[in-house]
């Protein structure tokens, strides 16, 4: 549930009053989103998107994200476009926070995405990774396999009580990443938060990404590991190979994978469960019951962790490598 | 913040297939209300509110609920509009839960309402009432005089503990109400929780009333002793008579009060402090902390019911008597 933060008329008829897009006449806090608050406007010129960015947020990066969307959205890429003040700038400030106003990307996230929403996640992917290569801003990403120690050392003493033989396993996996993460595989921007909810469709077509908070530069193919977990599991715990196979066939459509890069996902799709399982244990185990942050259970990514362990071989996602 | 229930877009698509509204764009929860869930629906023909009912709502009264809405504007009282689908129901069944579609109503409620918001709302209110003259349908208000000594046997154990006193106090006031509550003052459809997030103003002037899930057939007086409480004191915990009488001057404008009406403010006032006292109260010490209910500190309540306990004259509302 997102709204950290309320806004009143006055101050955001003062903060609109920077703006060119109609007159206010209505605005609703919207209960999806868990790091931000987020308003949907109504005004004389359309539908708007107000958000708040709470304090997990570096204001200093807000450019980065902001400058991508409008950066993709001119190569014809769909997602919310940043809405400038009348002086140009980007981002105002709203109730002592940090805000800005996109517009309002239409479409629908898929609570149970099928095969044909794999493949289309995968071909729009592909298209934003070319798209951004030639994005002339970097940002390094903090959630990447350096920081995945530290995180856990704050959850690691009370990690075996959430589940038994956990501190064993992860250590285990961090030697492992720490000693073989790939360092030469093509990189570019990566959105780096492609769950369903950050994906929209209208009429079965995607319609645009949305909630690039966690963009960044790293490589290319973690962002389809990172998809690999959150599309391609069923709601049982199984993955589902077919689901994999047009994840990567649609990927491939547009862009295909090199040999080194096919080579590495077991590793990747390992680390990005490690990745989610640690930030959700740390919400889990340390933010207060009484806070407003949601959290999700670390369950379902220490199972998705557990799997990844096992694979050998990318034919093991539904790859097809008869053309190899 | 009011999403107890998510809804996926195939049953959503299912349940809109009985309505004529144009074909869905995006739907998103709102983290306003704290009843019912809510999703703001936009379709190719506008925007819409659709409401799931939660286990607090009787189901078979929302007829009443939503006939009220349709005569009300019927009569050009601005208020969401219920939707009928094709063959005529305004209410479906959505995700295991009753569920109705209303019109979406612009306007914002306003934090922090001046004199002249509380002089609208009470003319609005008044129109409200007359309105509602003829409307045929008629429910009981399960949470007036008679309910409160159940509500309270609830909490009472535990409200000592809360607030050193209150058992006392609590136990006094209700004896007062039971031999005191007026009997034969005039009666018609109340909003019963006409609070400034339930009122909609549009540059500056009231755009209308939403929420009427605790609509009733009950004194007409009491919905304004209500509002008196709920807008008429500043953050600090003191009355406004300046906004109080503006809030009467506004009623008054089109309903003048009788004179038993005006003499009954202070005790009806008094008991709606305690009406509100007690539901919060309730839910603060009984309902889970890990629950989605929105709990409010009664202790706002406990103040208010305190300052009405003192009030002679209704005159100290602000009340003009001199005409009298």
């Amino acid at each position: 549930m997102a709204v950290y933060t309320d806004v009143n008329e006055n101050e955001l008829a003062a903060f609109l009053s920077d703006y060119n897009i109609g007159s206010l006449t209505s605005y609703k806090g919207i209960a999806e989103g868990v790091e931000n608050t987020n308003y949907m406007l109504h005004t004389t010129k359309g539908l708007f998107i107000l958000t708040l960015y709470e304090k997990r947020v570096n204001v200093d990066e807000l450019p980065y994200f902001l400058e991508l969307k409008r950066h993709l959205a001119m190569k014809g890429l769909l997602c919310p476009q940043p809405v400038a003040q009348k002086n140009g700038d980007m981002i105002g400030e709203l109730a002592g926070r940090p805000a800005a106003i996109v517009t309002f990307l239409e479409g629908m996230w898929i609570r149970s995405p099928d095969v044909s929403h794999c493949e289309e996640l995968g071909t729009a992917m592909a298209k934003m990774h070319l798209a951004s290569v030639d994005f002339p801003m970097s940002r390094a990403n903090d959630l990447s396999v350096q920081s995945w120690r530290p995180l856990w050392n704050l959850s690691k003493d009370r990690a075996d009580n959430f589940s038994a033989g956990l501190v064993d396993e992860v250590e285990g996996d961090l030697a492992l990443f720490e000693a073989n993460w790939p360092t030469d595989l093509p990189r570019g921007v990566i959105h780096a938060d492609l769950f369903p909810d950050n994906v929209f469709f209208l009429n079965n077509k995607l319609s645009g990404f949305i909630d690039f908070y966690f963009a960044c530069n790293d490589i290319l193919a973690y962002d389809i590991a990172i998809c690999l977990n959150a599309w391609c599991f069923e709601k049982d715990g199984l993955f589902n190979m077919t689901k994999g196979a047009a994840l990567l066939r649609g990927y491939e459509k547009i862009r295909p994978l090199s040999a080194a890069e096919r080579e590495a996902l077991p590793i990747l799709a390992h680390g990005a469960a490690m990745r989610f399982m640690l930030t959700r244990l740390y919400d889990w185990l340390t933010v207060p019951d009484g806070s407003f942050v949601m959290k999700k259970d670390p369950t379902e990514y220490i199972r998705k962790m557990r799997f990844q362990r096992t694979i050998i071989s990318p034919s093991e996602y539904g790859l097809d490598l008869a053309g190899l």
